[in-house]
């Protein structure tokens, strides 16, 4: 099997699972008793919330851990309840759905069709009543980089608070709260090979978060329920080792897909890279074949063992092409064929080739 | 270490570690993604909502995974947002926090000395504006079983939806939604020697339950975020080892407890078991040991590597003694001298000795 979907989820680092078996076996006391007994769990927690914390240049109790990116985005919209927020049109679909659901109203912010927001933008939407602007760091279908520290530079100067959904792009690029001016931030496990159904929020001391989950007032009150340990030993485990090789996986994958899209763009007639003139994540490409819809190549690849996709994971029970990339300006026919291919640790020239061998033959 | 707090959480069972650390290595892949390779992944999650609804005499589409009993139970208390909710006095912070906000009104219903709220109390509550009843099936401090049937078939006969949060029940009783006659019902995993991090609500079909996650649209729609497979997988081998020894560990169980018990009795003047007349759940017990503050006698016990708790860990936060031990009708003073003791599978009658020799001397 070769995996070029490593942007829907990624495996679990054997260290990663070796991380929460310890914890299963040996921290697996409940950190809210009140005996001394279960002070490992404690202490285990309280380093993870650290380690999480040092990553994003925050302080421990800047961060709740949640049940993974989906929550951690829900309770982020929150603060927004019953208000005016500003949204790019191109956040995942936890941000778009909470927002529309929480919010009276939401004004979204459609990129240019190079798939970033232009901080322009953001603040023409911008009104007297707007409680939350929510713009991700990099675009989970194109891996877009957007403008968030030019954008938290205005929300500050507009008394606006920000939050930043950073699931795809931590572990993948350097995230630094301060640097980015957020007041919220949200990350994901499974996203770097660490646990699924984990997750954390950043939310900047001051930031009052009408809490999502209520009963035994875990996470200093702002997140209830039995802290999952084991998961988030995992996360602080994978969060490590992600740190360990940014800089080398980055340049690997960055290489590994410039070949890829050079190899198609040579051999399919009218293929090219969306976002292309973007700063982007090292690791996905989305590929505009024009007449060659996505579920088509996605099947001819999974005939040949090679797992890609078409988009967001999360969006297949959507009707219709991408909301991204209708938004960045295709036309609903070229939307419909975008393949996502987005690579990891264990990826080779060897599959890249014969993914692009697999697509210019179909 | 002699561990008397298993009500509070569990060592998960080596064979259900196994269980997630196969699913982590072998079935990994995101189950919403759109290739037959991710079929492994979608057989994983529909076995476990299999096995989950079988034992639950439900089916598997009325099973919600979610990320465990606090947001099964928030979840659930969305049906009655807005309106009029009767729920029990003893039942969980997490149901009692969750009504709270959500509803516009809430009746709270206070137990009988015994520990059992009786079905006319509940009845009496009812309101023609009602849209929900919460009535755990066990309760977590005192083990005493609630009349849920009886409570489901008045509910049904004045056509209350009923919820019934059997977080610390499942696994060690027979849990029957029909029999009960319960419109969802809540469980979590590690209070079988699951993992944490994971739980489920049963939804009756035809009950239109608004979602707490909203995103990407899993779980039929009711739940998104990425589903957390390795717990879920754990969440299933957990519920099937409770199945194959429960007779016989609630035995041994109620064994220890009653020697234990007896002992207390005989060596601590004023000593009396909490909901002794009423049928409980076998592995805990609530003793009133007069005089004897709770936090000491749980430091005595942790001094001598023996945990115990005075009630739920999720309570440790809240002011005072526990809710649970005052709406039974005792005083505050007495409330505070209530000790949890909660056996597990590897506790011994030797176990139960060394505890109540440190708690008589005490």
């Amino acid at each position: 099997m070769i995996y070029l979907d490593h942007a829907a989820t990624t495996p679990a680092d054997p260290r990663v699972i070796a991380a929460m078996n310890r914890c299963m076996e040996q921290a697996w006391l409940n950190p809210s008793a009140a005996y001394a007994g279960a002070g490992i769990a404690r202490r285990t927690l309280r380093l993870a919330r650290q380690a999480v914390a040092g990553m994003l240049n925050a302080e421990p109790q800047e961060i709740m851990f949640t049940s993974g990116g989906t929550e951690a985005n829900n309770q982020a919209m929150a603060l927004a309840r019953g208000g005016h927020a500003v949204v790019s049109a191109i956040e995942h679909a936890s941000v778009l759905r909470a927002a529309e659901a929480l919010c009276r109203e939401v004004t979204l912010v459609a990129p240019e069709p190079d798939g970033r927001v232009r901080p322009e933008a953001v603040e023409r939407a911008l009104r007297p009543d707007t409680k939350l602007i929510s713009v991700q760091l990099a675009n989970n279908e194109t891996g877009a980089l957007q403008p968030v520290d030019e954008i938290g530079a205005l929300a500050r100067a507009r008394r606006v608070p920000l939050h930043c959904d950073a699931v795809q792009a931590f572990g993948h690029v350097p995230v630094d709260v301060k640097a980015l001016k957020a007041d919220m931030l949200s990350l994901s496990g499974h996203k770097l090979y660490g646990p699924r159904g984990v997750g954390a929020l950043y939310v900047r001391q001051g930031v009052l978060l009408p809490p999502l989950l209520l009963g035994g007032g875990q996470e200093l009150g702002r997140r209830a329920g039995t802290e999952n340990l084991p998961a988030i030993a995992g996360l602080m485990a994978a969060a490590e080792l992600a740190a360990e090789d940014m800089a080398e996986r980055a340049a690997r994958e960055a290489a590994l897909l410039s070949d890829f899209c050079a190899a198609l763009t040579r051999r399919v007639p009218g293929c090219r890279l969306l976002a292309e003139a973007s700063p982007r994540l090292p690791g996905i490409a989305a590929l505009l074949l024009p007449g060659m819809p996505s579920e088509k190549v996605i099947a001819r690849l999974d005939a040949a063992a090679i797992l890609a996709s078409g988009g967001a994971a999360c969006a297949s029970r959507e009707p219709g092409p991408s909301h991204v990339y209708r938004a960045m300006g295709l036309c609903e026919a070229d939307a419909g064929c975008v393949l996502r291919v987005s690579v990891g640790r264990e990826n080779t020239p060897e599959d890249m080739c014969a993914a692009a061998d697999v697509i210019a033959g179909a």
